[in-house]
């Protein structure tokens, strides 16, 4: 398989990015080939400066780059020789099988919607988080921040998406499904999120348990978590918040250094019509390792073909039910 | 001063609110007393298992119970009798200058508004948390769980109610007022907190500083940090989730330790006419003692005086602005 990395993505490109190539392309299978997007020159002195050799990967050249600050749409419509719209245009065209960036999540959207488009059915791709559990599993919540404002048929499809990366890329065979909500009661909650538990109980396409507390996302009760990118986000950074914290007073464990968010190395966008991966803007070059890794293991799964199947047998459910 | 205590409100009533006030007679000054509200033979025994004296308090009895599970209205205009129902009678007769319970939060927050009510101009009450900040000072945010739906308005209030309490209670001269969003920039969040970023932008009631992230929440950028009772709500549980793993691993230090909720005996209602203190439904011993000496500290604090001046201040803003 071909593994798209945009090299200019992420706070610390293309240092980082070059430098968690090579780290991957050590990991790899043979018949895995990283292709990188971005400044050849650069790219080139950055492999050298790693002790690796430019034959070991592919190198796309890319004049231009898009900025964190830059407009989502401008950005990828006005650049067409930046590494992002380059990465998307190998893509559509398969030539390579995977993408990924730590770059401008925006654009990286747009990007997507733009090239390989939302599968079939799904009114609004998402981005997710890992949770570490205490009995060693991790839990998925999604949404962390694509669609801080959501309505309910939109959370309904999040529960399909994520029942469907549980199944195939962490494994679980039989994920359960829990809506973060302020009370375990189906009366509690905002009043978006009374609705939702009415649309998902005795839903047929996954396994509802119920709603989930705050402090029950690192429990096992639920393994998949839903939730509306505002909430979502708010509480991924709170546990990068209490990590950091950690870490910095010298308390860590094997638990909690899973919460690193380095280990998962990022998110696909789940509902895209093929595996693109988003990064965290601070990214390592341990973060883009495990990126890159994600991406091959998002493929493997053909999670995007189970998702088409999913979304195929989904009738749309009546938010105002 | 005269500190009604629900005695049969939280998971472990009686005998850790008696237990609880047991120990705060022992670090008040000798002109504060504390009023028990419940059943008085429950309360002697507990005394007596405590080794305290009967004299030592002034005992209401109240044959009824308000039960976790009652539907607030119902329960407190129907058990006329119970210690909340009497309690409340008591605060708005000046019987008793404040107001404790760890029990139901929605029967606190109705007795609160069928006897002292709210204070003229404020829209609805909230509660809030204490979150620990490094520094050693502590951000106070609001609201916590009474509103999970909230306007622009109310969250205008929020802010208010929230740099009293921080100035009067917690003592710090001039409060920095944050909004929990997800991201820095003022056209970031959902469409609620970004109205509610031009309404509070330029405020002349408080010291707006901008948007907070959710890993910002433990430092010193924000004083008060105003959010939704959904959003708010399920990061106190998320903090007290993450204190609850800490210990059961062997973890914590100082700091950590002041993730307790024990520590803070409870939020005041605020809002509301009069010092009306809640507490968590798990309140020990230890919890109930710091709410009992909390009550104290907002009655001496003055804080509802400075709230009620605020809120004459106040002309109402514009949610549609």
């Amino acid at each position: 398989m071909r593994i798209g990395l945009d090299v200019m993505g992420g706070d610390f490109a293309p240092e980082a990015t070059v430098a968690g190539a090579v780290l991957a392309h050590k990991e790899l299978e043979q018949d895995n080939r990283i292709v990188l997007f971005g400044d050849k020159n650069r790219i080139l002195a950055e492999l050298e400066r790693n002790n690796a050799y430019p034959e070991q990967f592919d190198i796309v050249h890319c004049p231009e780059v898009i900025e964190m600050g830059d407009s989502p749409i401008r950005a990828f419509s006005q650049k067409t020789h930046s590494s992002l719209s380059i990465g998307f245009k190998f893509l559509k065209t398969k030539k390579i099988n995977t993408f990924a960036s730590a770059g401008n999540t925006g654009a990286m959207l747009v990007g997507t919607m733009y090239s390989v488009d939302s599968i079939s059915g799904v009114i609004r791709p998402c981005i997710s988080t890992l949770i570490p559990r205490e009995d060693g599993g991790s839990n998925i919540m999604l949404d962390v921040g694509t669609n801080p404002d959501c309505k309910g048929d939109l959370l309904y499809q999040f529960a399909i998406l994520g029942r469907e990366y549980a199944r195939h890329v962490l494994g679980i065979k039989k994920p359960k499904v829990g809506l973060l909500n302020i009370g375990t009661e189906e009366k509690k909650g905002n009043i978006l999120m009374q609705s939702v538990h009415q649309l998902m109980k005795g839903s047929s396409d996954f396994d509802f348990i119920g709603n989930i507390e705050g402090e029950e996302v690192f429990s096992q009760k639920a393994d998949v978590i839903v939730t509306d990118g505002f909430t979502g986000n708010i509480v991924m950074k709170q546990i990068e918040g209490m990590y950091a914290m950690l870490k910095s007073r010298g308390l860590s464990d094997d638990f909690f250094e899973r919460m690193n968010y380095e280990n998962y190395g990022g998110t696909p966008i789940l509902g895209a019509n093929a595996p693109v991966i988003i990064g965290h803007g601070i990214s390592s070059p341990k973060a883009i390792k495990n990126m890159i890794l994600l991406s091959r293991d998002v493929y493997n799964s053909n999670m995007i073909k189970h998702m088409k199947r999913a979304f195929r047998k989904y009738k749309a459910v009546n938010p105002l039910k």
